[in-house]
């Protein structure tokens, strides 16, 4: 299982307190597709432009503050025919997300500081366990060391956020 | 658009006739799973063995002879995980369909000439065309080469194939 909690972050000031814990491992842009299912599962295509990659991923939410995931993902070699696949199939496309990914490791927890294309910047800690209530005390130990607290939370999923600024 | 007429035959007849007046191209272990979808769509993960490769494949039927067909199809990267993300998607799982596959290439017609699994041998005669009325014409032409003509002709689908053995 993937265990994530999500904070809002400034990268500027977040970036370095991260570098002094973790090793930098690889950058993303990441250019996602959300089709339309019902919560509390999530179905999207994600295009890794600087890559070349296309990632047909579908993930369960499993706890109600969007922090526990099930998550299946297969590399697809065409992001436009699987977008027509799923059309077909009945899947209505829903918001596009749109970010510049920094990846840090430390151990087996990882780090993804996500610049996020009309929604700010957002630092994902993340660890996959099978023991959710372990990993998120190994997360928030880490999230002391970078200053981050409770208040500091975002727990709306991207999409979520995204769809609250598209329908201002 | 894909058009192709499936005819009943024997390998060991056709295979020698077919060498005769095409090139052969490569062969093909498949190992298809169809999903169950409303007609005339079909949904299906194909497992080229010999190949380690996987295709995720959308087909809309255009005819009532189901010789006509508008395909899409992605390479992915892994058979199960594919298979689960259908299944988590509500798709349920319909037959299996295995076959030997001899690829043989005429200018733009292709010949694939199946041992399937349980059903016996068939040779598709396939031309992508927008054009089916002459793409027809051709594999008709072609078919009177191999001396197979209107009775030789099996409409149903593979799966549909299957279906009626295992229901017996």
């Amino acid at each position: 299982m993937e265990v994530e909690i999500k904070f809002r972050v400034k990268i500027e000031d977040i970036k370095p307190k991260i570098e002094a814990i973790a090793q930098f491992d690889h950058e993303e842009v990441q250019d996602d597709l959300y089709f339309s299912i019902p919560l509390p599962s999530l179905l999207r295509i994600r295009r890794i432009v600087n890559r070349n990659e296309n990632i047909l991923g579908y993930k369960l939410i499993k706890d109600s503050r969007n922090e526990e995931f099930d998550e299946i993902e297969v590399k697809v070699d065409d992001f436009e025919k699987t977008r027509e696949i799923l059309k077909r199939l009945g899947f209505k496309e829903d918001v596009r997300i749109k970010k510049h990914r920094y990846v840090y490791k430390l151990d087996d927890v990882t780090f993804e500081l996500n610049r996020v294309e009309g929604l700010g910047d957002f630092l994902d800690i993340e660890v996959i366990s099978n023991d959710p209530e372990k990993a998120k005390e190994k997360i928030w130990k880490i999230a002391g060391m970078l200053r981050l607290s409770e208040e500091d939370v975002e727990p709306r999923l991207y999409q979520e956020l995204m769809k609250e600024i598209t329908s201002r």
